[in-house]
């Protein structure tokens, strides 16, 4: 499905699954709502599916690789070339993202939506790295919606061969400058409120980063009330992609995890494109990235894993996994009040 | 090891071994502290251990299991037959916290220390429940330290085994109760202060604890300064059990992981009466009880978990295992800076 035809398709939730999961927690032999969270995110996940079988058996992490033309103002610790040599490693388990996917039994699809040279990952590439945002818009109207196409496309992909379950994940260096600059536009907030150190910059290089967003937006002005401008203008091509897994795990239905504040501005923007995808979104931890709180807050979102994590790559979203599949086993598993003839809890009055 | 042997022979950690460990983690290809808490939490194993090595090969959940005399007050909502039919459930797989240990590959050994009638779980029986606190001690003060003693001995017996990491964990209907009062005790706080509905109270029912918990305290007059005192008079065997377990831990180097409220307030009765005792409890999740918050900070720790959960059992603390193992795959397998040539992340400025 193209950009157009995946808004068009996007409902709420379905809520008779939602009803008959909510029950087979209710009827299970511990206080009511006592695994709290966990609870809700299978509920969630039911209603996601429209089926009260939660199976999680096959998960997936997607991690959109891309560079970033910004990188020339010095926004960032690290060389460009880290984001290539990162994105191939996904696929040697030697980096963080892929070692706990294995631990988790998820597979990983690493995806060169822009890397600035060729790499031998998942080729989706829109371009050789976006355009430098302090001069010139990152990238054309065109290329945002194909970026966003890109996600769509992967999620329809990731569930014809079976997946349950898709954790979303980035590498690509000058992503936290793009991704605060995309925050500061649709959150109507000031570049300093939404911008952080990133993987190590000092104060100085904080500094330096929060004044190229504010060029980049002032140079370009994005118009808040349409996402795929801010995309464009201030944006990444790995913003893009993630935007466009959230808007297709919406449409086909498929439970998408929410990963830090990269992931969590992607998703924002998929919920500025299309509202009901905000149900959709599975979230799963907070990251230490200062606007984190702020992002998940307009996203609704109260994450399980405070760990103060702020690696990238997917890594707080694949942490959940396990979390979420220890849930399944006990609501899949458990003994019901009936079975075990203990009378049922009643609800707190 | 008796009790005063346990509390002479613990010391602080090894600060050798967390200082390699650290530097493992500082010299790992990505972000400096960009795992966060996983990362504390691993740096704290091997202080516990003294082994830069993490194993988590072997784990163990030991549920102390218990009736409280004070369920007599009408302070709970299920009858005190409900203890017994869990405990013993813990062996068949028919309780959240057997399925979460049976996912997470941890192994389970419920120990009744005090149910009013004979269980088929391990013996360490010290006497069929505890007294009415709201009439009399819950138990004598040799009592209390048998109590600490069998965690204590728990540990122990598990490391003998090859038990590389504990979780506590208890079942006891109106533990709840008991805990709030050795809360309000512990840190002179009033008893509405430390306590909430337990598994489903009515707020009638919440006035009726509250009201009991402080009559068992002003007709005892626990001393503070004197924790057996406190917990001989409003504890309970399963609460003494678990304080057993932190000091056996810290004694015997194997790290003891703190479950929701009940097993909190367990570790901050450890820590008053062996202070040293804190560095080697492992925090794993934030209970809903409204207490939980103020006693973490007593104890200084700063959960991964936020999951709202408080089923007790353990099952937040076997939730950490997981995330745990998932944190030290990346310790142990993932590549550092000098096997990828990428330089070095310099700490932040």
């Amino acid at each position: 499905m193209n950009l157009e035809e995946t808004l068009k398709c996007i409902g709420p939730l379905d809520e008779e699954a939602m009803k008959i999961s909510r029950k087979r927690w209710d009827s299970i032999a511990k206080p009511l709502y006592s695994l709290g969270k966990l609870e809700s995110l299978l509920v969630q996940i039911a209603g996601i599916t429209g089926s009260q079988e939660i199976d999680l058996s096959k998960k997936a992490l997607v991690p959109m690789c891309a560079d970033n033309g910004v990188v020339a103002e010095g926004v960032t610790q690290t060389g460009q070339e880290v984001t290539a040599i990162v994105a191939e490693n996904f696929l040697t388990c030697e980096t963080s993202a892929a070692i706990m996917c294995k631990n988790a039994g998820a597979d990983i699809f690493p995806v060169d939506i822009g890397v600035a040279v060729d790499t031998n990952i998942i080729n989706r590439k829109i371009a050789y790295g976006t355009k430098n945002m302090a001069v010139e818009p990152a990238m054309t109207r065109e290329e945002a919606i194909r970026g966003l196409e890109t996600g769509i496309a992967m999620v329809k992909e990731l569930k014809d061969k079976g997946y349950k379950i898709i954790a979303t994940g980035e590498m690509g260096i000058g992503n936290t400058t793009t991704s605060s600059a995309v925050a500061a536009v649709l959150l109507g907030q000031p570049a300093e409120a939404v911008t952080g150190k990133g993987a190590g910059l000092t104060s100085a290089g904080l500094e330096k980063k929060i004044a190229t967003i504010k060029k980049a937006i002032a140079l370009h002005k994005p118009d808040r009330e349409d996402p795929i401008d801010v995309l464009a203008k201030v944006g990444g091509f790995d913003i893009a992609g993630i935007a466009g897994m959230f808007l297709g795990g919406a449409a086909y239905h498929v439970p998408v995890v929410i990963d830090g504040f990269i992931s969590a501005v992607s998703a924002l923007l998929a919920c500025r494109l299309a509202p009901l995808a905000k149900g959709y979104m599975i979230s799963s931890h907070v990251s230490k990235e200062p606007a984190a709180h702020m992002i998940l807050e307009a996203l609704d979102q109260s994450p399980c894993l405070h760990c103060d994590m702020c690696l990238g790559e997917g890594t707080g979203a694949v942490a959940l996994f396990p979390v979420l599949e220890m849930a399944a086993a006990v609501y899949q598993g458990m003994s019901t009040f009936s079975d075990i003839e203990i009378e049922e809890y009643k609800p707190l009055s």
